[in-house]
């Protein structure tokens, strides 16, 4: 019998994480009876969910709306609502608004609410390796600084501390997870920096060309988008005791570099999808890429029980079974 | 030809800055013309200074005010103003109203007043060594996390964050150094946990007996008011560009134990100041102690050449030089 809110809802994450949860129907084991999903576009309805459902056009930056929709005292808050990385860098005040002062509206609608009455739900907030920034360690350790090199990875950092207080303070139980790259992403190319990762594999597996903008020995840390949602409802599960004052966790992942993504894509889907990619070396890509993690050391979330993919094969697979029912469209397009 | 405006002027480090300030005319090699103090309560005149005095009182939670005070366009900006450690603790919304709202309403009007017109001033940011909470390594390094256990060690941490990304922005000019433990305070004991590190030598000294509360093998990270004010005049006159996007500095510190803090006081005022020590262990101060930060390897700042006390008889001797011109009060007493 449990209330469940998503803020972000209608984001590639925030809609695989509500169609779980209306598939699943639970949550941490408990029966999920009503379902928030806010978003400032209109969230979409999921199939197959028999609780009660609302969905709201709201932004995370209006404190009363958020008071409101705190109110109705959901027992799991995920947060995943936040503009990107791109445009917290090209619009300094809208980064700053969602994501820092919309991460503490919530945070205070949720200490307001227990003021009146007793309330502590478990909030589980989506933060980002951008909370790093090179030069760094190999691998980085759970207890290597926050050094963001943008804005959003700023945002992230700072969320992630008032999460850690505000839990600290028992206003809430709360756990900031630091996500991965998430590859393979579905949908269409975006101009992100990071998205040859999934590029360079969605395209081809649909028997498009796809760019690859940086060398093949580049490395990065990733999750799919089925292992995020794993990492959030595990996150939303466990008990947080053990954590202490340390709420935020960065995630495990894959490391992989490029050659070893191109390698698993000949594995899966030959090497008709792999002729399919473009090398086109991008100078400002690269650097860009050049400030990002290569590996982890995520032995707390290990400890925890949080799992990571076991291959780019598996990556590939889950895009395949997630996005297409495990057809693989480039061996229909041959 | 420079302009320093120091928020929380009217406490005690503001007030040491303030007069250094006005004893020296310069900083950075350059002569102040202009001096703005502000604080909540009226900041004192300070003697000796020939160039033109603002003195206001004013909140810095209070953004048109802090707008106003940036409009005049300080060269230099002391950011000290916060409410302390156990106030932030018991007045939640106090504490964040002042310690980040206030950071963040600075930063604000500086970023608004360069919009305008160029304008990139210095900041210098008093943060704290609490930002790093239990279980630490030994000694902590330049890289290990903030990991705060009070809602103060937080708004630090959060203000850091934000001083390097509006540095990184290139808002302004701006550095975070974290102060060690400040002994010896002058004034009367207060209820600090950490008061009893001063009191011991500073009561002693002055013929009173003092309470230690905990075991003399306590070891703390402490610096003098005067290296304290020397570490925000270094802050102010270096030249940031090699620190990056890592604008945040454990300040180099003196690492002893409270046998050694006593040993000193024994060199400098002897056994008879030392017999004013009355032992009664307190066990929630020695609780709260034992989650404070040892010893740092601060090796960034060394080698940024900021400079800690040598010793904690040079402690015990700039004390008495700058709150008695040298005179030992106990052994007037006598």
């Amino acid at each position: 019998m449990v209330h469940v809110l998503i803020t972000g809802a209608a984001g590639m994450i925030g809609r695989k994480l509500t169609q779980r949860l209306a598939g699943d129907g639970t949550l941490a084991g408990r029966e999920i009876t009503a379902l928030s999903l806010i978003d400032i576009t209109q969230p979409e309805k999921p199939a197959g969910f028999a609780g009660r459902l609302s969905l709201a056009t709201l932004d995370v930056s209006d404190p009363e709306a958020v008071a409101r929709c705190i109110a109705t005292r959901p027992d799991f808050v995920f947060h995943l609502a936040a503009v990107v990385s791109g445009e917290a860098e090209a619009d300094f005040d809208k980064g700053y608004r969602i994501n820092l002062d919309g991460t503490r509206h919530l945070l205070e609608a949720i200490r307001r609410e227990g003021a009146k009455a007793p309330y502590r739900p478990r909030l589980v907030f989506a933060s980002s390796i951008a909370v790093f920034g090179a030069p760094f360690p190999e691998p980085i350790g759970d207890e290597f600084f926050s050094t963001p090199l943008t804005s959003y990875g700023t945002q992230k950092a700072v969320s992630e501390l008032l999460v850690a207080d505000y839990s600290r303070r028992e206003f809430l139980d709360g756990i900031s997870i630091r996500l991965p790259t998430i590859c393979i992403r579905p949908g269409k190319p975006n101009k992100a920096a990071s998205g040859f990762f999934s590029n360079i594999l969605r395209e081809p597996l649909a028997g498009q060309e796809a760019v690859l903008p940086v060398s093949d020995d580049v490395r990065h840390w990733h999750a799919s988008p089925r292992a995020a949602v794993g990492f959030l409802l595990h996150a939303a599960a466990i008990d947080l005791a053990s954590l202490g004052a340390r709420r935020a966790l960065t995630m495990p992942g894959l490391a992989a570099t490029v050659a070893e993504e191109i390698e698993a894509l000949r594995r899966v889907a030959g090497d008709k999808a792999v002729k399919l990619i473009r090398r086109e070396p991008d100078a400002v890509i690269a650097k860009i890429v050049a400030g990002w993690p290569r590996t982890f050391d995520a032995r707390r979330a290990l400890a925890l029980g949080f799992r990571a993919d076991a291959s780019f094969d598996d990556i590939i697979r889950a895009h395949l079974e997630d996005e297409f029912g495990s057809r693989v469209p480039v061996l229909q397009h041959g």
